[in-house]
């Protein structure tokens, strides 16, 4: 089988690959407090889990590699529990995009930055827009657990998506790297513990900013008891699956801009 | 009835509000291309309308005020049809700093970035967690017609919510200011006219660039023949009262970030 | 009559302006305090006035069209008497860029930045000359009451020209919106109340920063107790036939950069 | 007599001055083409002399002291004539905040950065007022020909005040440097040579970007015929006298902010 | 054994860490073409190897832990040759200072910024230099194998110390990761292939930009063919061994600042 | 003997050089404390001596030009002992960015950052290889006492090469303008008086930010006492030699980069 993975390939197989076309598939993630059960980098090492899943299933369609994961992302709402690692929105950009000049440079056209971490969603969308002005190609972005959101939907008991620390980040981690998950902790990291403003005004379509750490006292959002190694493989196939597909669309990279 | 437009008001009576911890609505909009039958300002027209109609409601129940409108933003996606102004990011980004920082200095504390454009939504909710890195009070965005959704839903015949120079925006535009409204050439302007991604790939979950000119040959999408006064009167009702009871609701202002 | 304000314009009138090669005003103002008898967007509320007068006038010789108003400048000065929204002087640079840049986009050529704000000029006057570095295009700025100012200097009687909340703007905002006076309280607002800094030193060409709170108790400089809206009307009208001459002058836009 | 220039002065010796809350004048001026019989680098040269002429005469009065001279501004306008260094705005307004940052930190508080060069007045100007957000501490500005005005008219004879390498800037490098300034050049480099802008206009209330090139043919503005070293002499002490007065005014750095 | 990756452990473990005041360790490396023999994550590779063999041997005198591994620089001199993704200054800058920010917020307060790629040097020393000015903190920077330039030249024998792609970056990846090597490529990746500026100028003190591909037609500069895994492993420890004194020394980090 | 200084060039005489290919040498130094008996500017003072020198040497070999002395770099660590002026990382590389785009403007293509200053030798070296993502030209930099390590080793009597306010620089100083050195002073003035980080740790490879006030109670570091004239005139022409050389040396302009 092929490998996928850039960081692995020795530059003159990018550069068939670029010659190829292919799609390169950018994970970014983040490095945060996970509540008591998780490590701090889930949301980095299930986007690049994603990702690279995702390039094995595409690869048999179109020819794809997976960038390394950027593994910090926007996480100031996390700082205050401590073992967080943040970027302000400016840099954000700025890392994107000089990653994405890069790789035009070198000599691909087509991006998906595979964003795993809810934090950086409303930013990516802001910049992939932005990017706009400033390259002539197809820059795309997508969240993994929105993109497979019906499957997610059916595999969960509990939360009807990816919530933090949670249900499904739990399983996955319990598929991925078992040895790094403390069921024992989990038990308790049930949430939130603290009110929401969702309750408060009926609604998710005000945005107000609020740190994890007023808003549970552990650091999880969602319930991770329900959480299996099972159900973790299901999700990330499922996300892999739904990955795959849209990087496979051809239509998706060349419906005019 | 009390003046709530900051724009007519006198310093004086700003300090009195401010002392009083009057919430600021701050409409963010857009100038932009609207099709062949809207001006080019709606989105900024309506932002501005709404936060004007939700303060004089919300002012019976807490000290409210509205700043001038932004009437520029994220519209990169519009210029290639013409008369658009638009916004990179990073300076949309500083503009809406600087006015919040001016808001505090004033000596308010509780703002709500009002949104009327949909090339913003993104960009706001990553600007006003990033406010939170430096400023230490309660800044807020939302999108009116997200806002008020259900009721948005049960007004309109043809399309769910708002979309771009369509059966809602057309409305309140005939509602607020018919004399700019052409519904001649409205009859044309249904769309999109050309193949969108979402069919393409079957979710909005994933996004990327795409010009308006590239999807729709008029400017607009969705369906402005359905649009009347009638329904614009109560679509601005609707968002008006939504807008109103978010900024009354003290726990939104309250609950700890 | 040809409307020529593009904020009720549709695109497609739009294109045609610029296909004509329309000149473009955009209008800069500023939102702050203005003494006890004036609201705070009296510098806005006058550049667009005058913009759309003047747009009126030229039309009959020149295609032309009034953008928005930029209803926030450098305003830092009058932040610590309240109801001020100020820009740093990087972002006034950045907003300006960005709208011009739009404009040139979306097919004009010649833009002129009406300004109607004391605290802009020399900001203006340097930012014009930095665009000549990135736009291959003539952007023009000049201040209402400066180029009109021979003939203001006839109209005013206690004034040479227009100072801050005084005769001249008093004056103006009677012949405008007569209800956002409150002359009752002009009557005390006369003059600078502290000491200035002309005084101790015999020359306005030394600058150093001073706060109108350090300089006047009431926030008005000037004396606005002579206004009157007859005056009004011939200074928005003087100043009206300055731009207007202006913009119609095709050397002023021709003559090699 | 003591030693006022900063880059001739040991460090304990200028932390003696900052504990005696010395002024500094920070002279800033340019380095570009001045026409066929001028040096390029007149302004920072000028601005420098008079700097030191100045201190020379206000420390009997106020200790002083004189930082090196910033000897590149803002110069888009001449490179097309060759011989010219220039930097943009934002360049220019972070240099000075870097440096005035750093004369705080060294213990002063009055700053005064005395402009030799047309180019940077309204740039000088705007900045000084963006650094009182900034800094609490008196920082001003003047151009010396400015502050000077009255004194200059009387002794120039066919200009009212300093132009580009002309009757002034001619007869003060006569006066200081007059191995570097070729008079017989000189005779023909009266200008404009090109149609102005002000004669298009009728004012200079109206300002828009135009390169040197295209006002003259041979770089300079004005008529350097006229000048003589003595005639330079009185200027530059006319101008030190101007800047030593403003310098030892207590009031001018006083006056509350 | 304890674990020292930050990436591994539990927000509540790294608290634990911060209280002890733990030297955090940030590897800096780079993804880029390394010839033809090496695959693009070389120097990310062995930074994160080094760093992490340095904080296990430290662990037993000082607490430590391991940030990820940055995994991209300053590379624009490698993107010709392809398979590079690089930062320009400006951004690689903001997200060392983003990270160093947050490492603070975390509560730690020891940060070594340990760089793996040589085109990283200058920058990280500017960049640690300049974080001064805004942290209250020891912030340091070393490149491993300087570090341990002694063991590095005494295991070597082709070279003094580590060049590109060659045998000590070869022999390390032999040692770390075998399977990403292709040894029979490397037999004829011996270089530079093309004329170096040393020899042109007989220094090194004379710094030029060229990029690889002008000076190497493979890509690698050194010598690989001498690589073996037990020299790689012997490098890596000696690096690890060097690293962990310095993390170890105290006055490292407690002389005054 | 034909003018080498750019300052006192006339903008022809500068335009023929630049159409002769003419090298530019942009001397760069400091303005910072200097011990107890040298002045602030020693630094920018040698830059501009050693540029001045290696210019009329190498002139008879290619055409060159001196550029006037950047007189402000990175010095932050010497700020806490009064008297010096520095620029941040950014600032410093915006500022030498301006000046190389204008010289580039102005039709010159081979430019030399030649530094003064050890504070700048690692930006200096990370900003040519970035402007090479912008400029198409060979920008080059070398430290002067680098360039010239071997016959500064030799003339030298109690240190290898220069280091602050020390036996070279005293020297040079007392070679150029003895009336600024106050060998009195310079008695005591060895050092370093503090505990030293490299001997600490044994090695330079590991830099931490350390201010000089922490290292040194007078400021210097090194041994002033040794200093001669004789000495200084030996050490300026030497490192003159070396960068006339170099400046002279086709190939190290030529080489692809």
């Amino acid at each position: 089988m092929n490998e996928v993975e850039w960081w692995r390939l020795k530059a003159g197989e990018l550069n068939a690959l670029a010659a190829r076309n292919a799609v390169v598939i950018l994970p970014v993630g983040s490095t945060e407090q996970h509540g008591p059960h998780l490590p701090t980098q889930v949301d980095a090492l299930l986007a690049g889990e994603v990702a690279h899943r995702a390039a094995r299933r595409a690869a048999q369609r179109t020819p794809v590699v997976v960038a390394p994961t950027v593994w910090s992302g926007l996480a100031e709402h996390h700082l205050s529990l401590g073992g967080t690692l943040s970027l302000d929105l400016a840099t954000f950009h700025a890392l994107l995009r000089c990653l994405v000049r890069s790789i035009l440079k070198d000599g691909f056209r087509r991006v998906l930055l595979l964003n795993g971490h809810g934090g950086n969603i409303a930013a990516l969308t802001a910049i992939v827009n932005d990017f706009a002005i400033e390259f002539d190609a197809p820059i795309a972005t997508t969240s993994y657990w929105l993109l497979a959101a019906d499957a997610f939907g059916k595999i969960l008991e509990r939360q009807a998506n990816v919530r933090h620390a949670c249900e499904a980040e739990t399983s996955m981690l319990l598929a991925l790297a078992p040895d790094l998950v403390d069921m024992a902790r989990a038990q308790g990291a049930v949430g939130p513990t603290g009110r929401e403003l969702k309750d408060a005004v009926g609604t998710e379509a005000a945005v107000r900013y609020r740190s994890f750490k007023s808003r549970t006292s552990h650091g999880a959002i969602g319930d991770p008891r329900a959480a299996t190694a099972e159900k973790g493989e299901r999700l990330l196939d499922a996300a892999a699956e739904a990955v795959a597909k849209l990087v496979a669309t051809e239509e998706f990279w060349t419906l005019p801009a």
